[in-house]
């Protein structure tokens, strides 16, 4: 083929639309290290500056998909949903959602990733489990999937290596932030991972990505559109993410606030889109069991978790982890919380040893946010607001730092309206 | 400095100004090795795309002068001069031009570049003369240029490095085609050779990198304000690349036509082009001796030329170096010869062995295309229109085929007005 990445490039740059051999020659060759990095690096900042129409993302998922392998739960005779968030602050849901939906009678293969940044990733959280293990093989991952409805593990390396070694690159050349890319990022590994129904979790504000609705709404699009046209019968939630979700941002400290819920308490934000999600992922699987409120009450998701976690090595009656020390941030005066950021509990609790700064980096298990209240609570001056758990005391006034600008507590009477939870849906 | 090059790369990706620290941080950074050729490619495209301003250009030329040597001629106690072309088909116009400006009383120091596609180099031509020699040492280009009054050489490699790393980064990343890059790569090359005044020639036309008049005005706007923020005295003259200057495009074929100049005869847009430029150079140096077409027709420019080509081991009578096959191409009809395509006669003297595809390849001393019409002349069917000269004549047909629908000719009668070959001058 007589294709040579300059006229690829410049295709892009002067606006023109890529056709279909010029993306499946691009991917390939970049994969093949014949096109270089420079080159795929100049190629998605034209990307990021002049877009990709629909087809061009799909035909461009569809090549980094055929990178490398796709898996197939056929043979598993029961329908699969998996979801995915393009992550938050506090997000724990995964934890009780994949156990729930396996209890109400659909499979939940959860292919999941590490946080970067000042979002936590599941497999950190789970991780804080004595004894739980995220790497399994393929066989191992479709006996747990098999024995227990779900398996939430770390992706392999055969599954979309071009899109793998494209975010690397994007991570340092200022490309992360194109809705074109990130697209065909997450849906050519959900793609290729080969769950039948998808729903996607798409968080806004400040915690987020995605800051304001409109990009939000224009990315849940796109990921729709691919994956249906992929054969995925995909929706996707818009929820809020201006606080953070709970009352925990940390890895141990997230996996307790879960189990509450699994035993049907916990904090009510997490439980509504923890039933909200999965009502979804049911629905779009075409399974109509048992009500998840229900499996919340009864007992049957708390069955499934224990036995996911327990079939994946993790010890479910041991003590989770607990951070060294405890610093509790008092509130300076009386009145309504008005404001608890979610971007600066998120920085705080990566500050505290939650999160990690470069791929390589250990996170600390009990580390992270506890929060007392939810915007729209009546604080009294001296009561607990927050208490911040780290093994690194020394970064306290560092993690603290990230908090300024982040809480309001206005006069008493002050009028609040809470964000809903479920902003908008996609389908 | 707490810099990082996604920053840097996001505020130009963000329409930002770049600051003048971000500036010399990237270029410093990035000659050392530091910032990673994927992260200039990205930092390169944002800039094609968002543009830089007058400020943000002055500064980056700036920083590349700064990442290598800077040369001095104030020891020769005479007004130098130099004139550089943006490139196209037939200019020879450096040859009799810097010996012509040396007999009119400025010293030029001319260093120059070699053809890279379609359009020829200044080196490459000159060594079709048995013995001459490119490279110089410093102080034997600075003995030619006092002992003759000009010299033409190669660049040494000490200067303006970080332009060179950059340029080829550039040819493989689809990011020539932006005006601040390609200005700053020509401008801290010329500021850097130490010249007191400069006269560019900006070529506009099918056989030049500006297609069109007004991307030609902006660059060498933006030429001219760069060159006179840095002390340069600096004019730039817009003319026509539609048509091959002169009746040659190739080595020694130019060389033989720029001996014909400085002979006194030689084709008219040549030696109107020359004396234009000469005076330009004359008067930017503030030089008021000769004028320049006394100097062609007295033999004092010859003169200047045998002394210099002979101070760099050119032999002046031997003869220059002839293809081995030529091939004629008649006039198929009779009537007025109404277009001589620059572009496609460029290409077809590069297929013929005139110039090369990859810097490293050699070029045929003796290939070229020799014209015996220029637009608006009359022709008689059967009369030769072109010669085309190659040491490889199993190449004939590929290169004729660059010719097709470049050449029109137009019933006897038909009007044609001839584009001046001075189309602007801007200062």
């Amino acid at each position: 083929m007589s294709m040579d990445a300059p006229s690829v490039i410049r295709t892009k740059r002067d606006r023109g639309e890529l056709t279909d051999a010029q993306i499946d020659w691009v991917i390939d060759a970049y994969t093949r290290g014949e096109v270089a990095d420079e080159q795929m690096s100049a190629l998605a900042m034209a990307i990021l500056l002049n877009g990709m129409n629909l087809r061009e993302i799909s035909r461009w998922t569809d090549a980094m998909i055929r990178s490398g392998v796709r898996m197939d739960f056929s043979e598993l005779g029961v329908p699969t949903s998996d979801k995915h968030s393009t992550g938050g602050v506090g997000d724990k849901i995964t934890l009780p959602l994949a156990p729930l939906v396996a209890a109400c009678g659909a499979a939940v293969p959860q292919l999941s990733g590490r946080g970067l940044g000042h979002t936590g990733g599941t497999l950190d959280k789970l991780e804080s489990i004595p004894g739980w293990r995220a790497l399994l093989s393929n066989d191992e991952m479709m006996q747990v999937l098999r024995d227990t409805g779900a398996v939430i593990c770390a992706a392999g390396d055969g599954l979309a290596p071009a899109d793998k070694k494209l975010y690397a690159l994007r991570d340092v050349t200022g490309t992360v932030e194109a809705i074109p890319l990130i697209a065909s990022s997450i849906m050519s590994k959900k793609i290729a991972e080969g769950t039948g129904a998808l729903v996607l979790d798409v968080k806004v504000g400040s915690g987020a990505f995605m800051k304001n609705l409109a990009d939000a709404q224009e990315l849940a699009r796109t990921m729709v559109g691919l994956g249906t046209n992929a054969g995925v019968n995909t929706v996707a939630l818009l929820t809020d993410m201006s606080t953070p979700l709970g009352l925990t941002a940390g890895n141990a400290l997230e996996v307790r606030e879960s189990v509450e819920v699994l035993a049907g308490g916990g904090p009510a934000d997490v439980v509504e889109l923890t039933i909200a999600l999965a009502r979804e992922m049911l629905a779009a699987a075409g399974v109509h069991g048992k009500d998840p409120a229900d499996a919340l009450r009864d007992g049957s998701a708390m069955d499934h978790w224990r036995r996911m976690i327990t079939a994946q090595g993790g010890d479910v009656d041991a003590p989770l982890p607990v951070a060294r020390e405890q610093h509790v941030i008092t509130a300076a005066e009386s009145g309504v919380l008005t404001k608890l950021d979610a971007y600066g509990v998120g920085v705080c609790a990566w500050r505290l040893g939650a999160g990690r700064a470069r791929k390589e980096d250990p996170v600390q298990a009990g580390a992270g946010v506890e929060m007392h209240f939810k915007p729209g609570d009546t604080v009294v001056a001296g009561q607990p607001l927050l208490t911040l758990h780290t093994d690194t005391p020394e970064r306290y006034d560092y993690a603290i730092e990230a908090l300024s600008g982040g809480i309001e507590i206005s006069p008493a009477g002050t009028g609040f309206t809470p964000t809903p939870i479920i902003l908008d849906r996609i389908a």
